[in-house]
């Protein structure tokens, strides 16, 4: 006879152990080691909430606290690598396998342990292809989760920073597992139910807050003038040309000057209501003057950003929020809007070759992915039409069935040809694949393959590599903005003199441009003080933003 | 003085305008139609619950009653357009814009309406792509949603069939919209919260429970020896070669054929374990041979199906169920694992052309796609390998270099040559491109391009698009499973020998398999009955099964 509840009893027997330590479903921050040890089993597949921004850190430092003779061998499914304790219980045997999808901070120590084989790495996925495992082959046995607040049923208030947690908590606990939250206090009752109470085993009234990384805040004072001109570049030849309204933007500064320069530049091309009218995407700060010039209708965050809870809150025309007033954020839908609902995905990179293949990854560091080769891919499986998607997918069809015409995402990287320490960005082979090569991994760690971009940007010029009709052409386009780097030099010059002829390399000058017009003068807001003159003073930054 | 609040402050108009057909937020059935005029305002975005098997039928009801005078030009944005309802409020003016992803039973009326002018047609999405732009450029301003009960907070309890409800009523409750839910009864304590009731605006005690479909309910009595034949091969020329593990199945019956053949000729073939672990799947009854015989680890599913609740029940180490012992179903998450968690797709199609461009469409009906463009396409933003994916991806790359080698998604058509009523199913030209001309479409309703096809599984054989190096290989690998249509007869016999020396075309007699060998007596279950005996009694098939 089968035994049909083998694993459906589990969850019982876990939360009998763990009510030992608990007042109902509330444990005291003094005993979530205790519970921990409790509820967990060595093997255990455990997502210890290390999101890109909210982290679980009162969590994370219990089971780093735990007995590794109790509780070892655990399988940790997450998809930020981020705390330092996410990595210690490597070290101490308390976990043993890693799924996962970002690591800022630590991509450094992630790399030296996977060499050192303290990691059995299983893949570095995007954030909505490790959700998508959640429901198929990597459902957490337990989930140790972070909220702000919940009362004693545990009805769990996530506020602004929802981002990972609903979609963690639902392939827990309807799948057999114990779900554990952190809160910052424990009430009578929450301002809105992210989560009902009814998925939620343990509320841990921690010890401080979690932890937010402002992990979007991009301080205008830092943007230099190429940056400026490149941004110029972008709006004129990328955004007005194709009429780019839905679409998300990366976390770096050239995307952050784009944003800066609607209100002004854009503005002045009278392209206002025409481009960059909906968004996926965090509430950067450096989005509050297009905001408050009337640019932007409607904002869905994958998270929140620290200081930007006032301003939400007196922007719900703008933003997804609650009754209660504050953001409801959420990564997996945000995601799914950046991959099915957005014409545009630009971003940047360390390092592009010259068949356009990008990654992050260098010779030391693993960064992971996060969201980009999600959004930053053409999705075979979208079926509705925009003229923006059209427009791409026109020129990178040329000829054909014109009623089997399909359209493209346009997939954007924005790099000066030189980034940090002067290190050139082009390459003619990615650090990613050498690494790969070391440390064993099946798959390189390509950020986005060359097949999905369609234009590069730098501060030589665009690349349209959408209209290039053959491999060699490609590396040509892309040898034509990469500058005065190793690869820029290579290029056949009369064939990048042709490419331009056709319109596939653009300079600053056949875009209209004039690049001393690339003034720090066109940013709508030159410091983090500007910024919150925008807002009205809604904006409150974090103290290291504040210089004044 | 910009006003940040002219949307935010609707909810409150609106709500407040409903109350006084409401005690606190429940509203009898009676008044339904009151409710809806109050509440809503012309040119709103309306999301009425029309998912594949549930239907917010009470609702529907209610809308096509109202006074156009007062609701009109109304913008659907619903994922399935089933009852008579959803259109009659079209013929009346109560609704104008439409944007949808699938519709069985009105796909005639559909396309006749959208000929005679009656429909301003946005798109026909795929049902993730659709859950995208509800939080893009779609977001309803009213839901109007189907659960089992609801408490007086307006808690809700979906029950098995949660399908698309937390998706929709996330992207309107959060983005200043108002959520009203028909329920079968109103209960004091509802047995699990699929839905906080913060969210819920309106409780609308129905007057009868809510129709759900069984949509994914195949008679193996119904099951033909060539079905067998197809099974047969599928199962051992694509699923034992790959090693598939995570899978989705279409909704026809040969990929029932497949399920019924697992704990048979599977397990003679010593598959067990090694293949169809893990599921995106709605609750089969077909299935429950596979399952009883310990082939499935885990089954994710987009909704439920009418008679397996008990079955489901009884299998919480399977199926997502809450502790309520019910199903959670959810068909964002089950389409976001089919996506991007699946190495394989099968289904089924009406028509494929000669480069295996795809579609359901024919002249006079538009049957929208539903989930198949979605999980039927190669994810460019996958990360993770697996065994089955990187032998797909080497097959299509060929040579290349090694360290750049992806993966590729299995999407494996499986049709008979010819179809209903002897019409050829391969076809020089899809009629879809003649619907799209007609109805003036910019793109056209093809339903899996030929590009993201990687196998065709006729009864002739097996095609495998991989290994095809150029168009016209793909064109005779294609002709070579195509039996006795026109297109198999315009075959280059040749060609197609050599291809089937390449093994890319292979029949039976290649694979192992003598035609004579595929009998009934192979399906683990030869009749609904059966399949109940399998289950232990637990299935209780719908009155129109049981024919004993």
């Amino acid at each position: 006879m089968t035994d049909w509840r083998s694993e459906a009893r589990l969850p019982d027997e876990r939360i009998a152990a763990g009510r030992a330590y608990a007042d109902g479903k509330v444990v005291p921050a003094t005993r979530a080691v205790a519970l921990l040890e409790a509820v967990l089993r060595p093997g255990d597949r455990v997502c210890l909430e290390g999101d890109n921004q909210k982290q679980a850190d009162c969590l994370a430092r219990a089971l780093a606290a735990c007995d590794p003779g109790k509780v070892h061998d655990l399988h940790m499914v997450q998809s930020g690598i981020v705390l330092p304790e996410h990595l210690d219980v490597f070290e101490t045997g308390i976990a043993r396998r890693l799924d996962y999808s970002y690591s800022g901070p630590q991509g450094g120590r992630i790399a030296r342990m996977l060499y050192g084989g303290q990691i059995a790495l299983g893949a570095v996925h995007t954030y909505l292809e490790l959700f998508a495992r959640y429901f198929m082959d990597l459902t957490p046995n337990v989930a140790l989760i972070a909220g702000v607040s919940a009362d004693r049923e545990g009805n769990l208030y996530t506020g602004p920073n929802t981002e990972d947690t609903p979609t963690v908590v639902e392939a827990t606990a309807f799948k057999n597992g114990v779900v554990i939250a952190q809160v910052n206090e424990i009430v009578e009752r929450v301002p809105r139910v992210d989560i009902p109470g009814d998925r939620i085993d343990f509320v841990v009234a921690a010890d401080k807050p979690f932890y937010v990384e402002p992990l979007f805040t991009r301080d205008p004072a830092a943007m230099t003038e190429t940056q400026v001109l490149m941004a110029m570049m972008a709006i004129k030849g990328i955004y007005a040309e194709y009429g780019i309204r839905r679409l998300n933007h990366g976390i770096g500064f050239g995307t952050a000057a784009i944003e800066l320069l609607l209100p002004t530049y854009g503005e002045r091309l009278g392209l206002k209501g025409r481009i960059a009218t909906h968004w996926a995407l965090n509430p950067h700060p450096t989005l509050i003057p297009a905001i408050e010039a009337g640019w932007v209708q409607q904002v869905h965050c994958f998270g929140s950003e620290v200081g930007m809870d006032r301003y939400i809150r007196e922007r719900p025309d703008v933003f997804f929020t609650g009754r209660d007033g504050s953001l409801r954020s959420n990564r997996a839908f945000c995601q799914t809007a950046g991959l099915y609902a957005c014409d545009l995905f630009i971003g940047s990179t360390l390092q592009i070759d010259l068949a356009g293949h990008s990654s992050t990854v260098t010779r030391d560091r693993v960064a992971g992915f996060g969201g980009a080769p999600n959004m930053g891919s053409d999705p075979h499986g979208r079926r509705h039409p925009s003229d923006t998607w059209m427009k791409a997918g026109h020129e990178a069809q040329g000829v054909g069935d014109p009623m089997l015409m399909r359209g493209r995402k346009l997939v954007v990287q924005l790099v000066e040809t030189f980034g940090d320490k002067l290190v050139p960005t082009f390459v003619e082979r990615l650090d990613a694949l050498e690494l790969a090569r070391k440390t064993g991994l099946e798959l390189a760690p390509v950020m986005i393959y060359g097949d999905d971009v369609t234009h590069i940007v730098t501060e030589e010029g665009i690349a349209n590599l959408l209209l290039c009709r053959d491999a060699d052409e490609r590396e040509q386009a892309i040898r034509g903005v990469a500058g005065y780097t190793e690869i820029g030099r290579g290029r056949d010059r009369a064939k990048v003199e042709e490419l331009r002829a056709r319109g596939i390399v653009r300079r600053p000058e056949d875009l209209g441009i004039e690049p001393l017009d690339a003034d720090r003068a066109l940013l709508a807001a030159k410091s983090i003080k500007d910024l919150v003159h925008w807002s009205g003073g809604l904006y409150e930054p974090p103290a290291k933003f504040r210089n004044w």
